[in-house]
């Protein structure tokens, strides 16, 4: 843990100051402070060190890709303000939601400032630095993936209330919703750092593998953590009805009576019977089946690191598929 | 005017097609739905046919600016959705917006959709129709447009109730939330047509000039026109007491006696007063200055045409110039 939190912090202050002077020139007051907010409230930013290691693995220079990296930051925050203001959800990052603090005009359009400087960030990383064709290309990969990422909330916000989405679709939706922008990150900053081809093709593999690695294991931890290490009661999705791995698989599996039973839970939203769906979800093995997708991903995720050579990079990012089973990213 | 609007209808089909096919893969149906339907519901489409005549005026192919000319209608129309969602807009283009058929969720998500798909219809502009370098001049152009409308729609909400408003501030703020779209269109154009800088400057210039003669010519409008032309009834921005160049020219220039009184009108919310406003405008020369501001741009904006050689498309923005003086872009 203390090896990889040393990765994140080498890469904190060019990252932390690049998004200050990306932003530093919004006005007027209340659209600068309300853009900012999130941004100061901290968050790992493991997406923008990815980016900048991919960059690094495959013989590029880091600071190739910091604006790609900030890049890949603003959109995420944007995605979370948006978000919060969706799933009306008044707490993000230990704080006060943008929209709970200046409204939802506000936030609305703290979220599309940031979206577009996100884009500025990257149209403005130096040609000298990398080829046009390559900060092309790199944009395709992030555009791409600020489709996806809208997408994927659409797709969450139609699962809500329907108990017949299938395993497939789950996935696809967690892909685009999750992992799309962290398989951008990856491809992006291994195109920035001239990787050929293959390596391009090997690095978004790896960020698309970890994000559903992350998302899954986040559903899993709802259920076996305790209290303390998750900051909420266990269960929480179960009791929000909230679609996950374990829900689904267990719907698939479920007899007739076990299927309309977990349904009336997830219909319920009642602390109180979140031990009876658990007791469910073991009965067709949907935990382990869950954590075991959640594992297998890591192993491919790194396996597909194979392509590079080694490098203290390289290291980091094998560190980092085995660190998003562990942490909120 | 018929000439303008075959010049319109013209590109139009192109411009159709381009937008058609960018929007055609998203997914689920609703999203797909609701992100196409203010695309459907018609507009005139002139930005996106500013960016094709600035490419092809400069010596350009005009199909080289067609990606990049439905950008800007995306960009425009993201715009106009998550704007309706802030000042509550049940109806746009003469049918339902956006958020009144599919919930605020939904239409912060379409927005966002349609916002993403700008930037990847840019980034997919044909290699061999532009230069590497150019397709990211262009992408710099229009980045900076959308963070400006963010900005410009942030401070036109900061103006609401502030009565101390300069001249300057206000052009500031038209320039941001309507111009800044309208010059990237041109400014864009000119770019992938592969103009000199001197040309990109003016056509730059020539875009923001005519945005700014159209939003002030709307101000101009809504107190001069009569109610069949408008189709809503004469001084509504006056009831809803919004900032126009003719309130914050009055106010500049009025006896603390007569500054009051308006002010008290613009905070009344009533039909019945709107003449009474319109009187202490006469009486201190604010319309006639107005009218002469959007005149005086459209008239420059037609002098910075002068750099470009004659040919047809030149014949067309000396039209369009003058057009955003009679009609709704």
């Amino acid at each position: 843990m203390t090896a990889v939190l040393k990765i994140l912090e080498k890469y904190a202050e060019s990252i932390n100051h690049e998004l200050e002077e990306t932003l530093s020139t919004i006005s007027p007051p209340r659209l600068h402070e309300s853009s900012n907010h999130l941004i100061k409230a901290g968050g790992k930013k493991i997406r923008p060190v990815l980016a900048i290691l991919s960059c690094d693995a495959v013989g590029g220079k880091p600071e190739n890709a910091f604006k790609t990296a900030a890049a890949i930051e603003l959109i995420h925050t944007f995605s979370l303000i948006h978000d919060d203001i969706m799933d009306k959800d008044d707490m993000r990052r230990g704080k006060s939601s943008v929209h709970f603090i200046w409204g939802e005009p506000m936030a609305i359009l703290a979220g599309d400032t940031l979206f577009s400087k996100a884009f500025e960030s990257i149209v403005k990383t130096q040609l000298d630095s990398g080829s046009p064709e390559q900060i092309i290309k790199a944009l395709d990969a992030v555009a791409d993936s600020c489709v996806k990422i809208c997408e994927g909330q659409a797709c969450d916000m139609e699962f809500e209330g329907n108990f017949m989405v299938s395993e497939a679709e789950y996935m696809n939706m967690i892909y685009k919703k999750t992992a799309a922008l962290i398989a951008a990150a990856t491809k992006a900053g291994a195109i920035l750092g001239g990787a050929n081809p293959s390596q391009v093709d090997a690095m978004e593999e790896y960020g698309k593998l970890i994000g559903l690695a992350f998302q899954i294991q986040d559903d899993y931890l709802d259920v076996v953590s305790d209290e303390s290490a998750l900051g909420k009661p266990v269960g929480s999705d179960i009791v929000e009805g909230k679609m996950t791995l374990m829900v689904v698989k267990t719907l698939e599996n479920a007899s007739k009576e076990d299927k309309e039973k977990l349904i009336s839970i997830l219909q319920e939203n009642n602390l109180g019977r979140v031990g009876e769906a658990i007791t469910i979800f073991e009965k067709y093995g949907s935990l382990e089946y869950t954590h075991q997708v959640a594992l297998d991903n890591v192993r491919k995720a790194k396996q597909l690191l194979d392509i590079l050579e080694d490098s203290e990079a390289k290291k980091a990012l094998l560190l980092l598929a085995d660190f998003v089973l562990e942490r909120k990213i």
